[in-house]
């Protein structure tokens, strides 16, 4: 039975994570992960002529080489399960015009990497597919235009705001391989806590997680310890601090183990980043550089990967609507 | 063996759907498939105090009728798969958040109810769930206002501008039941034809929705006369010429069988829609409402149904960008 309660699914074979790609921005590439990604651009317009082609050209960079370092040729790929969160995700759509593989376009916001990993790992298990490709991306200066202030503008950012990762990370999802392999996975509900500031998203977003944590924990009979790491997407500080709080009035002591891509992307102090790293790109990144390395090299064996999304946009916060989130929960986890 | 070539799937055993629900504006009520509706709309703005929440009211609207018309309860559904084309989806994320069903929001633009359809059966064909809930929405005041003119500005719209459907449909989607079901899927690649008219998107649509028919029709062996209807989602009258043009020089005379959605679900003349109906909610509306019917009481047998998105947004065309396309066609057929 693959099937778990309510939200989640153990599957029943595991689905092999054949490669992944990340292509970051200057910032991400001065970080404290800089050295775990494959592509650091030298300048945030990518040799195009603006931050939205430039989203799209590290996409198209990021799944070609992803589709290159698995060892296959686009032809094999079956599908491409990928979002972004620039209007009518133009960032992806642009960016995979060329590579003439059928394509899923999604929308979770931040939590798109989650939703892509989740939905192609279900293609894969379910007989659909031998090879799929899921990825997300983000650019800062290009989500700063389309949701706050032009960058041009200089306005002053509250220490609540968080900084969008200009980054694309993206995985080959194959039926056969030597893992590290996509186990289980347990689907988010839209999760309305009433926050209403569009400058902290990690309140925002917090409650989405630990909704779905809890749904992961019981419906699989899991504890927290069960993991090497608990990964959410962008919480940043603020939400990373109150999810613990979340967590511990469930009942769950998730301290021991639990980080947020958002916090560990940047370094808080040397890079100014306020309440740390956001945006799709941020989660995917962190998990195709960094996490998926820790595990390839056995540094950590189980990892809960936890994208998280805000479902908003800009007129809906101008319209005085709260700011619902999401969460998908992915377990990943080496062969014995 | 489901998977048939490069893009299509024929299911192991055929995906139920249960039901489905359509709410539309009044205009779309008043047009030539009035009667097929479920709910129309007295006003556009359904109650609420903008356009845009008025497209979360009526995606509400909607699931929540498909859901008790299949005789289900929310807590029966497993996933919901949805979209829209408001900026990060809001149309459907404010309008399900108190369904508390776990959710995959989706994004092809006015292809979505193809891919929710598409995504909604693997995830039931695979095992991964009893019940889904697929749908798409659009609304023509806030799509003008997003993507053209304000209409309050007045600006005259071209012969070859289509009008944007206001409406959601739906379909509760299950593994048991007695049909139409969903027998085969063909998922569309991005097809970029070079178009840059963004008051033309019947011609830039037509390619991807040609791309799409061939490969269904070689890779599952079959001949546009297998169905008794192929239903395009909104090229409207310019793009369904030119797709019967395309597919005439890929070897295809689709004129006796082919419809499109865009084009039946207006009055040309009386309700001057010009090109014809367009937007998410048109191709989605049409099959919930019209071609749901017409396939229960048995006055078609076998349809395709390949609702067709264009790939941009305003940000796009102001870069120069051209208006990629795309198209997911899926098989409804009644059982013998």
């Amino acid at each position: 039975m693959k099937r778990h309660g309510k939200q989640s699914i153990i599957f029943d074979t595991w689905v092999n994570i054949s490669s992944t790609a990340s292509v970051v921005g200057p910032k991400e590439g001065e970080g404290p992960l800089g050295r775990f990604f494959d592509i650091i651009l030298d300048d945030m317009l990518c040799g195009t002529n603006s931050w939205e082609q430039a989203e799209s050209e590290i996409a198209r960079q990021g799944f070609e080489l992803a589709i290159k370092k698995a060892g296959l040729q686009k032809e094999d790929i079956e599908y491409l399960l990928s979002g972004d969160l620039l209007n009518q995700t133009t960032g992806t759509t642009f960016g995979i015009r060329d590579l003439n593989i059928p394509f899923l376009g999604l929308f979770g916001a931040c939590s798109t990497m989650g939703e892509a990993m989740s939905l192609g790992a279900m293609l894969i298990d379910g007989g659909f597919a031998e090879n799929a490709l899921v990825g997300a991306s983000s650019h800062h200066s290009a989500a700063e235009k389309q949701f706050r202030f032009p960058l041009n503008l200089g306005a002053q950012r509250p220490p609540t705001a968080s900084w969008t990762v200009t980054g694309q990370g993206c995985a080959v999802l194959t039926k056969q391989g030597y893992g590290p392999y996509i186990t289980a996975v347990t689907t988010g509900k839209v999760v309305d806590a009433g926050v209403t500031d569009a400058n902290n998203m990690g309140a925002a977003m917090a409650p989405a997680a630990a909704s779905t944590l809890v749904a992961h924990f019981i419906e699989l009979d899991r504890i927290p310890d069960y993991y090497d790491v608990i990964a959410t997407g962008d919480l940043g500080h603020i939400g990373h601090d109150l999810l613990i709080e979340l967590m511990r009035k469930e009942g769950y002591d998730i301290r021991k183990n639990y980080v947020d891509c958002g916090v560990e992307i940047f370094d808080r102090e040397a890079q100014d980043t306020h309440a740390g790293g956001s945006g799709c790109g941020c989660s995917a990144v962190t998990f195709a550089g960094y996490f998926y390395d820790s595990l390839k090299n056995k540094k950590i064996n189980r990892l809960l990967f936890v994208p998280t999304g805000a479902l908003m946009s800009p007129l809906s916060v101008q319209q005085g609507e709260s700011i619902p989130g999401i969460a998908h929960a992915v377990a990943v986890e080496n062969g014995a």
